[in-house]
């Protein structure tokens, strides 16, 4: 019998180009900020989980768990790095849900992390392209924006999209941006601007995708029964989903949508017993504009094939329909790869909270986040609900 | 109320230089074997973890868990890459435990996989470095030789044991290699050739070093109440244990114990109800002859500074009181740093089904798997049982 599980603190280190600091002291502000906002000591703590994607690549360090435990004074406490490039920690969160869920361990520390702006945008760009095929899509040359770029082709071929319909997209998450502490760009853009940018991959301008970052993300997990002697709003995890698809474009039945979110997304709507309907406010995986409307339509919130009017008519804004990265998502809170899914869980907690000052999705009851690793090779989707 | 758990199937992708492989190959070598040998098919396994150090360092491929849920014909199910450093196969091994013990999944494949030869030996070693701590160790110029060196040092200095001492400990593991078939080096070694071999950071030799290997294996994980429907001779999981010690040798309160270990083993004897007299059979992380050394004086088999003369008075050879490493371990298998805490939980499944031909240790009952990451920030411990 699995126990219930509930966040009881978040904290985040600011993303941007943090030339200042080094991968362990974003982890360190992170870590510690999470295990203040949840009122215990480095003594509560039982376990922990850290998503990183490539520190190996970008700093020269792995070995994650013993550096940081090392540093957040946890020691000889199991600490796991856990990756699956973009969706590093979307995974580091679900093993700490499995962990508090099977009674295993009690208070579990969640963190994802990365260090990115070391190197120049070519070395990240090649690096990044590990978390597609190596042998069959990074040596051929396509790089992410190069496998993103297709996608779009292909959506806007079957749907009749514009690069005026990407462009909603990174301007409503612009505007989000700008209430968000711990976004890396705080500033509103226009639609012009996107769309007389520089080309990156065309479709896709450099506006229309998310930017290198430095950053880091945490959040203290315990049982939902004991959580209220933490805090006052604990908010419960009711569904952790994780599916996999190809790891390649090539290998796809389609190109229109990213088969391992809809699995893991049905699969979490049959955990918590809810329909898409019943969402108050998401965190999708914006890498570039196409990957949020993929990712609303994925999801169930809009119909394959129209989720490209959303962010247009307004649908995907605070005070809309269905809220959509009121962090501003990848595109303007910064996307530090291996922070991105415990960002997004942090993120939909002060939301459940009514703490997302600036930002806050009125009544918000429950929140969900879709994290995905490369072009949709992993999917984790992870659903919250205000107690 | 969590479940108990067994090793129902192994499985090897052979340990060497497999200059006509890539990472993708042999993990599919070594989980092919482990599902077939378990008789299920792909269709049968429910979620899967990889350890696996350096992959994008190495070989520019991260997102391992995608890539081999396509490879092996999983998806989409969820796999999950961890990495602790040498120690990341034992940390896969001990999640897969975790999924299984808790009703999560039933049926769960546990891979370990690296593919370390297409780089120099020195871009290896600088890889590797990325165990430790990379700010203060590796980049002042330690390496991992280095940093285990001084452990040599420390230890012969205060215990009194030799050059010689150390050699022993690599001559009976390659003694142990020689009759197994996946071993890298399967040829004996003397004592003379230990000590006049080339000196790689005093005092340690080449001979004294495990070697940089390509390589991968697998085992498939079941509840205990069904494994008898898959297999004849099931092993149980009895204990499964994890802690962690600072990252860099100069916070260490000693230098002649890895204190992660001492820890996560008390823990995994307490776990399983045994003792280390019990213990009939184990494979210990010698990643360096030192370290053999401090791991059967960590896990208790012989009193702390009397280790050193166990592998010369062939206490630790096969027929001995204790027999370490009949795998070949580290040092004569091979060190596939990913894949080596997957191969001990592997060789010691065949040594309990009775099936380590030319290397059986007679009626062994219990064995235990000792894997260390880094110089002993990270450290996993798991107790088997013949049932």
């Amino acid at each position: 019998m699995s126990r219930k599980v509930a966040i009881i603190g978040v904290g985040f280190a600011k993303f941007g180009e943090r030339w200042d600091k080094g991968l362990r002291d974003l982890a360190l502000e992170a870590g510690t900020a999470a295990i203040a906002d949840a009122k215990i000591g480095g003594e509560d703590v039982d376990a922990g989980y850290v998503g990183n994607m490539a520190g190996g690549s970008l700093v020269g360090q792995e070995h994650l768990g013993s550096l940081l435990a090392d540093q957040l004074g946890l020691l000889p406490k199991p600490i796991t790095r856990v990756e699956a490039a973009c969706a590093s920690g979307g995974l580091a969160l679900r093993q700490g849900y499995m962990a508090v869920a099977s009674g295993i361990h009690d208070i579990v520390v969640v963190g994802g992390v990365e260090k990115m702006t070391d190197l120049s945008t070519a070395q990240v760009a090649e690096i990044l392209g590990g978390a597609g095929d190596q042998e069959w899509e990074l040596f051929m040359g396509a790089t992410f924006p190069a496998l993103y770029a297709m996608l779009a082709r292909a959506y806007m071929e079957k749907f009749g999209a514009t690069e005026e319909s990407l462009a909603h997209v990174a301007v409503k998450n612009h505007k989000h941006a700008v209430n968000v502490p711990y976004a890396q760009y705080r500033k509103e853009i226009s639609v012009e601007q996107v769309l007389n940018s520089k080309e990156v991959a065309s479709p896709l301008k450099i506006l229309d995708c998310s930017p290198i970052t430095d950053g880091a993300a945490a959040v203290v997990l315990a049982p939902l029964d004991v959580a209220s002697s933490y805090t006052d709003k604990p908010v419960e995890i009711i569904a952790s989903a994780q599916a996999t698809d190809t790891i390649s474009l090539h290998d796809r039945e389609s190109l229109v949508e990213l088969k391992a979110a809809k699995v893991a997304s049905q699969n979490a709507y049959k955990q918590a017993d809810i329909t898409p309907k019943d969402v108050d406010v998401a965190e999708v995986h914006d890498c570039f504009t196409i990957a949020e409307i993929l990712a609303i339509e994925d999801l169930g919130f809009f119909k394959k094939g129209e989720g490209y009017k959303a962010a247009q008519e307004g649908l995907t804004a605070i005070g809309g329909e269905i809220p959509i990265n009121t962090s501003g998502g990848l595109k303007a809170a910064g996307h530090p790869v291996g922070a991105t899914g415990v960002k997004q869980a942090a993120e939909i907690t002060l939301q459940l909270r009514g703490e997302a000052t600036g930002r806050q999705v009125k009544d918000a009851e429950i929140g969900l986040t879709h994290n995905i690793g490369g072009s949709g090779g992993t999917a984790a989707i992870h659903i919250m609900k205000r107690v």
